[in-house]
């Protein structure tokens, strides 16, 4: 008699006696009722485990077949979670993890491909997703039957399963049978990512094991049984200047000697390290904020940083591929379309807040900050649409669009920086403010202090309170400059969730060149945050009693907050090629202790 | 004295005093303090409102701008809704809603162009979101001062705004000046959908409205103020057996009429419509199943249906166009690449389940089924990519594949439907099962009725029951069968959280024909439900004491879920041809009463 049977059997119901231990069911238990078994699925509960033990015909074996990954997120793989078919985001949720394996062991430039398909070094496995097909039952299954991993086109390009040392599943690779260890065995698999997730690629993937029965009488093989489970792969997170600073990078060039001996100092006292990219590296390019961006990958069994290279592709552009990249120091980069790569593409266009809350709505790991073209403009400059697309499939970090195209070199981070506060929301934003500049000079001037210098011993360039104040052209321009500056704070206000108590405003005047501005003197907001410590560029403001009252501002605000002003001149190194000290360094940070599958989306 | 103001003022702060009423301030309440003002954006609250007031420089005007829609879902467009500008799956949820209007007064086929850029009827206003643009203030903004409509390249081929009826923005333009009504006013416009979320297109939509000062001296226009909102566009929703039926379609054919007739019978016994295509619209295409699936979008202001056209296309290709389409019958269809498209991509293939929760997460939409290949498979044949990325992209219910490559046909269909039931999850699965049908036929050979004959009265196929039974080659077909669908039935138990007490298995047998499956006889759970009326093929099984042994045990299964079983003959003009009652119906249901935007995701 054929019965067709899916018997689900639990210790509760008192059906059938099993011992916990038990993974093999002889046969005898089953065969006086019904015979020949072509499949039972069969279910038992012990604390944090289930079990699911699989069929078989002719003379019935029990087979217990498990393919099991980290689902509960706690960097072991646990037994058959009955959640590791399904994904879910939050601090109740489930769902495994994967690493893009962008680091030295395992990373080839803008491309992956075949040629880096073994694993040669051990202390790569430890960046893989571990997987493990438990099996446990006869010795041997009947002839012909065989385990096959599987997974769909779409995620072969972004996923590749390893049995130790050697491919199994991925790229050109869509099915393979698994060599079958019986018993009571264990088979480890490790997992790489092979793609960030973007625009067309959401970050899940699925990995499937199933049994096949053997073709017979001119019939297909038929899948017997199939587990799956999902991964999801790790976004690729930025660290905002509130998180404590690990190595500070600058270039060094012929002519940055006093800056860089201003930036050791800073750096030494903030107890991080300094990393000084020579000459022969940089060719002369000094914007090491603009060529890249650290950030980093997490997940519960491994963590690394990753540098995201920029499209810009300055003379520092091997920088991040030759020097940065290692053993777990991960590298990833987009490549424009076409030739549509502008000034706005360099990553001091891209920020990232602390910690907000907007409206009930929590973003504990920040809200990325980029800088567009308004958006009635027709011919502006905008970041590269495949940059954007990478930042907002990371989905972790919402990001917010400002508009920096007014200014010439089109950086957000000529406007704008936050500094961490020990008060109200853990952080303030700094703005840029013209008209915070002229109500200090006019303030300046009303004290007598009219004929004060700026620029002093900066020869050429010096010029009285008076002379700014009276100039109307200048003025013109510095209200151009607020109205868009007013524009971002209001765009930052409503998507950060400031009050203006949350905001600084910095006296800092702007001028306009082509049509866009560019500060008129070293732009403080331009400033490198390490921890309490503030690198500001020094700003040459006019003096009083032998004070630069520029300073003595900046000093005032940021004492409030318990932050350290250094001021550090930049003038002739950085200022005249229109950056500062956050344009001409880079800071690698931290981790958020928060994790990131623990959001609620 | 210039000053940098951006002034929040709160009635529960006290610090200034103002009516309630109050639109536009006096200028003098401001200019003791400061003047003159170049921003101020000032926020007060009532019940359930909140306004923002804008601006200006010179003399004071305090002009109040707000693009509002409908954030809160209620059907009315409020004033200013602090939530507009984002937008949030749940109850709890916020963040407006917008229609692809793809019914007949809005649409063109397969593609969108310009020449459907006006309004020509009323009717169809209310398919679009409407959209209001509030303003008080003085008459007239300065000279030179403007107001602009926006959107970003990526949306404007997602969606169109209209002021009543002339186009704004979408398509070609991305950006236009509003006319501007001032005083105290209000502006209407409609927004209207261009695209269903798909691979590339999550399905948010901003519109933002910016206030530009004119540009001076050189400079650009100044964005002074930009008030956002966010859309979402309604996803295509699919309608389980569970809700009630509207309308039946079947196709007349030169050799149904029998068939026709007892249809008929079993529409109007259920109290919905029949609706007969006719033969010079069909074309000798009976397969109503296929063409075609009715769906159905939803929003605050408007619901209506809409067929998804597959790309199938047999000669019933026309009629989902000709005929369905209409004023409030929207149409949408996806065109397969190349000539990839199989017997899989048709509809037939293409189920939902009634709601369902799994693992603690709850699909009240329930979850779309389709069919493609076994994943190990390399020749297998699926259904279209275009079409699955469509289904996948609607978010709401979340598809489930099973395998139906290897069925002849490989449509869903053939060995699956859903009927309602009283208890329980509300519903039952009943799977087609060689087993079951074994079994009662052997029950029926131990009862001495092995000379019982199929197929009875249809001449030269009549079988008898002993024949059957010692036919080894088709028990090793349906052995074969039951394996396949074993494996479906465990997808299924898996992802739609069911119980082996929500299945039912009925008594099926396949045979296999060119290495794949098809019914051996009228494979009874290809059913048209309509409530609590099944229209089931007629099995012509072998008759004891006069009944259909067959029917007698459907009619037996089906009692206990208080369902009414009408037995069909389609064995001529259906079963023949490889398809049975479903395959050659359809029916539009009522929509869900669970709206979608409640879903939590």
């Amino acid at each position: 008699m054929v019965i067709s049977m899916n018997l689900w059997l639990h210790f509760s119901s008192g059906y059938i006696s099993l011992a916990p231990s038990l993974n093999f069911l002889p046969v005898a238990l089953f065969e006086l009722q019904m015979a020949p078994l072509r499949y039972i699925s069969l279910v038992y509960s012990r604390p944090k485990a289930a079990y699911e033990l699989q069929w078989h015909r002719g003379p019935v074996y029990l087979t217990e077949i498990s393919l099991d990954v980290d689902a509960d997120r706690d960097g072991q793989v646990e037994r058959n979670n009955p959640n590791k078919g399904s994904w879910m985001w939050g601090p109740n949720g489930h769902g495994a993890i994967l690493l893009v394996n962008c680091d030295s062991e395992h990373t080839c430039r803008k491309s992956l491909d075949s040629e880096h398909a073994e694993v040669t070094r051990v202390s790569d496995l430890k960046d893989m997703s571990p997987m493990v097909l438990r099996t446990s039952g006869p010795a041997k299954l009947p002839e012909g039957y065989k385990l096959t991993m599987h997974i769909s086109q779409g995620d072969a390009e972004c996923v590749r399963v390893f049995s130790v040392e050697n491919p199994l599943v991925g790229g050109e690779d869509l099915s393979k049978e698994v060599p079958c260890l019986w018993g009571n065995a264990e088979m480890n698999f490790y997992v790489e990512g092979l793609r960030f997730p973007d625009k067309d690629f959401e970050g899940l993937i699925s990995i499937n094991l199933s049994m096949l029965e053997p073709s017979s009488q001119g019939f297909p093989e038929t899948p017997i049984f199939t587990d799956r489970v999902v991964f999801r792969v790790a976004p690729w997170i930025m660290t905002p200047n509130t998180l404590d600073p690990v190595e500070v990078f600058v270039c060094s060039t012929t002519d940055n000697d006093p800056f860089l001996k201003r930036m050791r100092r800073l750096v030494k006292n903030s107890g991080c390290k300094l990393k000084i990219c020579p000459e022969d590296m940089n060719r002369g390019d000094r914007w090491m904020q603009d060529e890249i961006e650290f950030g980093y990958i997490d997940s519960p069994h491994q963590r690394f940083p990753v540098v995201l290279d920029s499209p810009r592709d300055g003379d520092l552009q091997d920088f991040p591929y030759d020097v940065l990249l290692g053993q777990d120091f991960g590298y990833v980069t987009r490549t424009a379309y076409g030739k549509e790569v502008s000034s706005l593409d360099s990553f001091g266009n891209l920020e990232v807040s602390p910690p907000v809350t907007v409206n009930g709505k929590n973003y504990p790991l920040g809200r990325i900050i980029i800088g567009v073209a308004f958006p009635t403009a027709t011919k502006g400059r905008n970041m590269t649409k495949v940059v954007q697309d990478f930042l907002w499939a990371q989905k972790v970090q919402e990001p917010i669009a400002l508009f920096s195209d007014w200014l010439l070199v089109g950086h957000v981070d000529e406007f704008m920086t936050f500094v961490p506060a020990p008060d109200k929301k853990g952080f303030r934003l700094l703005l840029a403010s013209p008209d915070a500049s002229y109500k200090l000079f006019r303030g300046l001037q009303n004290g007598g202090h009219g004929q004060a210098k700026m620029f002093d011993g900066l020869g050429a360039e010096e010029i009285t309170v008076d002379e700014i104040l009276s100039d109307e052209k200048l003025k013109a321009e510095n209200n151009y400059v607020q109205s868009c500056i007013d524009w971002n704070r209001d765009v930052l206000k409503r998507e950060l969730g400031l009050d203006d108590d949350d905001i600084i405003d910095l006296p800092i005047l702007f001028h306009v060149m082509e049509n866009r501005a560019v500060a008129y003197y070293p732009d403080m907001v331009n400033m490198i945050v390490l921890g309490k410590n503030l690198g500001i560029p020094k700003p040459f403001g006019p003096k009083v009693d032998g004070r630069c009252a520029l300073e003595a501002e900046m000093t005032s605000l940021m004492e409030g907050l318990g932050l350290s002003c250094t001021y550090i001149d930049d003038f002739a190194s950085y200022h005249k090629l229109l950056g500062e000290v956050h344009c001409g360094s880079n800071v690698r940070r931290e981790p958020f202790s928060f994790k990131w599958w623990n959001l609620e989306m």
